[in-house]
């Protein structure tokens, strides 16, 4: 048997502000520094050893993780941040408020682009990229100009099913800490949800999901921890 | 042109009570934490672009990175860690106080086991050995009982050989945060210092050294920052 735990980073500032973030390098609130002290406390009861853990490159969930292992001691394991980890690419929609949108575009198209498996919000120029040496190292392909769910889902999957899956099938308990979005797609494929069931999935800021699985990845149980 | 910047962790609790420390997992103190913040102000002044991070397994190593990291906004930075880069481990005076071993053990042993390039301390018993599972996971041969400098140099040099000088020589500019004898050893190395040479170099604690290299790596010019 070997877990996973997956764990969305705590409140940013994009959520107290209730804006599209995506992979704006946003930091932690106060809230969200104490939601992640509070997440490593709960897996410190829980007792679990890890072998590895996983974020994405944006900070919010690589300072998440580090508060996490400090809380469980665990400082030393492996870190390994991916931007195939990061938060869906909201395109044009990043940085705007929520609220806001749903009075320009109305509420049905927002519903849409949050929530259907499908839809890609209005895209970035290409002028608009970020350019960021974090992406432009693997060459220009990687920054997208916008993502669908379905688009963040493909992207996360080669990380999965490369590097945490041979992992947890040797027995060795991982921990990843990411973004709503993206571990929406996880459990998506985890749990065989279907690409409208999995409009009704919620993950909260810093509480810990713990999956146990058989040798085969079979899921014996989950938890919020 | 490519650049290395190598920092000591800031002051632990071990500095503080000025006791022998070696592979014992101690905290940075609130002097320690504003030193790895400081550090970080530095090199963001500085204004160093880093492709990678290494650090120990040792949480005073690991925290002052992640502390340096957020300072100069490069948390994203792929970042590893490796007991090969851990403290010198001071065996059997591990937990004890310098002073006290200056007048149990008198003036002279105690400075030719912190000064001598080739001195063994007194060593741990097998039974003493912590079994940490970030040792034992690489079998039985990685956790010492106690080393010489000359032990901690040899341990060092894989590391710097397979994974720091390829990405120097890359053009990639690394950070190395780790420990005082771990970086006298590697400045040793660097620099040609011989065996008795290498006793009157100090490396303080948190004040980052910057060596800027050609591209056979020699050193172009060094300077603390």
């Amino acid at each position: 048997m070997t877990e996973l735990v997956i764990v969305r980073h705590g409140e940013s500032t994009a959520n107290r502000d209730n804006t599209y973030t995506g992979w704006s390098d946003v930091p932690l609130t106060t809230v969200g520094v104490d939601q992640a002290r509070h997440a490593g406390k709960r897996l410190n009861e829980a007792g679990i050893q890890f072998d590895a853990v996983h974020t994405s490159v944006l900070k919010r969930a690589i300072v998440t993780a580090n508060i996490i292992l400090d809380e469980i001691d665990q400082l030393w394991l492996p870190e390994y941040k991916t931007w195939r980890l990061n938060e869906r690419h909201y395109g044009a929609l990043r940085g705007q408020n929520k609220d806001e949108t749903r009075r320009i575009y109305g509420k049905a198209q927002v519903q849409q682009w949050r929530r259907s498996f499908y839809t890609v919000p209005p895209l970035l120029t290409p002028t608009e990229l970020s350019n960021d040496r974090r992406y432009t190292k693997y060459g220009p392909a990687v920054e997208p100009r916008g993502e669908s769910l379905k688009m963040a889902y493909d992207r996360i999957m080669p990380y999965w099913i490369d590097v945490i899956a041979p992992q947890l099938l040797q027995g060795k308990n991982q921990l990843v800490v990411a973004h709503g979005s993206t571990l929406r797609a996880l459990i998506k494929y985890l749990e065989h949800i279907s690409d409208t069931g999995i409009d009704g999935v919620e993950v909260a800021n810093g509480v810990p999901i713990r999956y146990e699985f058989d040798n085969q990845l079979n899921i014996i149980s989950k938890a919020e921890l």
